[in-house]
């Protein structure tokens, strides 16, 4: 991103003004929009090196070369606004909680705009203002960043793909592949309020309560989950596919078995209503500021008081455990006793919804 | 990505289907789609490991802790398929380009992925395998991806925005903004080939010789030059908006103004002669394989005989220097003797160049 170019006249009229293809050209006017726009929200000493990539100092950890750990996310959620957030905000939260689930502190994002002639500069404004504050309060900057913009029709408002790097400290390797049976399976708060939020505000319904998209930054609580020196196994946010993917994913790179606690999962009651009625299941609905937690079973309850006392944990849940099944079938005892499993969706009820 | 999970049948007809929203969804499509299509052609140990994010060995250059570069680029070029390449292999070159010019060893790259829905599965087989082919030439990985899925109408295709690390040498300090006055302008080779490539695609016209375009990865070039130790100031890729928008954006940077010698600006009879066409100036026109190198004037030689040392520097020229003014005009005297001004474009006479 680049400094600001002499010669034009007028600045630009966020209040009013739209995207235009001429903001994608790589000429005068992407430099104007980069610099009175990207550059007055997200400025930073790296952005503002106006070079292709931002140069960033050697990653150590207690002086020693750090480790890295890389993650890109793509946000495509419709709508662009939400309660609770807005596609600006989560594509930060986005990609820093895949830094946070490898147990790595997040360092640096880079983000890819690309933009739909005729977008309102003014919500192109709110959401780059939404990722700066975000970043802000993350502790994260974004150091470098691209523009493209594609004909009306040809997109959808806007998608930001945002790349973090992070630092991973020697010795933690958390991951997928480590769940074993007898470990015990935690969730770091209530499911399915983001999915719930965005399925509500689409199809325009009101429920009882607001229901606000749970979307923030899990790195903080990780780092306190892990300073508890819990044996912490595996770590994950459960996005896209909801509780039941994620840990459908776990069960088979780890060739395990779960079984979960329906009476265990927190659910908030007005986000079970909405589910019901939207014929949505809580476990498939994408979350994006909760935590699934695997850690050995001794450690079950330090895990729990460590979640607990994070401003983002206080409702956390021991779920269930994990098993012995060469099937890696995930199951749940019902409310009622019975038995069912929790199946990965193969349909898409959920389409855009991150 | 994460690993295969059983319970599907059939595996994906890559010859006949086309991407759907399941696709995007997070649960069992989107895995297979990941291990057939995606893993199968970029995988590798990084990408193998299945998490949200890749972990990465600490960088380091000669044993010691390493500077970073990050850069980002979105990817919509149209249409996807061009003679000399497609939107696979040009996303990598256009993101690993942005990091050698930084003068930065480029070590690993991200790729987002944001599909249409509709999209054939052949065409984002053959995409992605052209990613891999780049990526596996340049010695550089695919570590870490994303995929999302879009409505039908609310995409064109495919999108692909990939993020690039490398490793920045101690001492190496380029930037747009180290353009001196004295110093001499140089190119790597003939201008306006990618640009051209991809409007004749998009008109369906055709020229008395094939016009392909230049997509290349650099960082061999910028090695193969800086190894020769001639005193670089800056380098660039003249990409969007061409020569006259990189170089209009370093007079800016660096407070200069440059004199160009339009005899001297090495281009293709066959590209002057679309150009001529199409009424595009070639100095406006996207290049994907292309370098600007600004360096001391009494290193011209030297940096000229290492670019043309080099298979994608066979073409360098010499052709103009920075001079002294306030107002950061870069001009050109024309091959009549006359002078003029090289302007950046204010419209976009070519839009989704890359």
């Amino acid at each position: 991103m680049s400094g600001i170019p002499p010669g034009y006249v007028r600045p630009l009229d966020i209040q009013h003004g739209r995207v235009d293809m001429t903001h994608g050209a790589g000429a005068r006017a992407m430099a104007q929009l980069i610099s009175e726009l990207f550059a007055r929200h997200l400025g930073n000493n790296y952005l503002g090196q106006g070079n292709d990539g931002a140069v960033l100092p050697a990653p150590t950890l207690q002086g020693q070369p750090a480790r890295l750990v890389m993650a890109t996310d793509g946000h495509v959620v419709s709508p662009l606004f939400f309660l609770g957030g807005n596609i600006g905000s989560l594509s930060v939260h986005g990609t820093l909680n895949d830094l946070a689930v490898m147990g790595a502190t997040p360092l640096y994002l880079a983000a890819g705009f690309i933009l739909e002639e005729g977008l309102p500069l003014a919500d192109l404004d709110r959401i780059v203002l939404s990722m700066a504050d975000a970043a802000r309060a993350a502790g994260v900057p974004v150091v470098t960043g691209d523009t493209k913009v594609v004909e009306r029709g040809k997109g959808d408002g806007v998608f930001i793909t945002t790349t973090g790097i992070g630092v991973l400290p020697q010795g933690l390797d958390l991951g997928g592949a480590r769940a074993r049976p007898g470990d015990v399976v935690l969730v770091s708060g209530t499911l399915g309020d983001h999915g719930v939020a965005i399925m509500s505000q689409r199809d325009n319904l009101s429920f009882s309560a607001p229901i606000l998209s749970d979307s923030a930054a899990l790195h903080g609580l990780v780092a306190h989950l892990l300073a508890s020196g819990a044996d912490v196994h595996c770590l994950r946010d459960p996005t896209r596919g909801g509780l039941a993917a994620t840990l459908n994913e776990i069960a088979n790179q780890s060739g395990v078995g779960m079984m979960l606690q329906e009476r265990a999962i927190p659910v908030k009651p007005v986000v079970a209503a909405a589910c019901e009625f939207l014929g949505l299941d809580p476990l498939n609905v994408a979350n994006e500021g909760k935590l699934v937690v695997i850690c050995a079973p001794a450690d079950a309850q330090r895990a729990l008081a460590a979640l607990r006392a994070h401003p983002l944990g206080v409702d956390a849940a021991v779920i269930g455990e994990v098993r012995d099944d060469a099937r890696c079938f995930v199951q749940l005892t019902t409310a009622l006793g019975g038995r069912r499993m929790v199946d990965w969706l193969t349909g898409d009820a959920l389409p855009r919804i991150c």
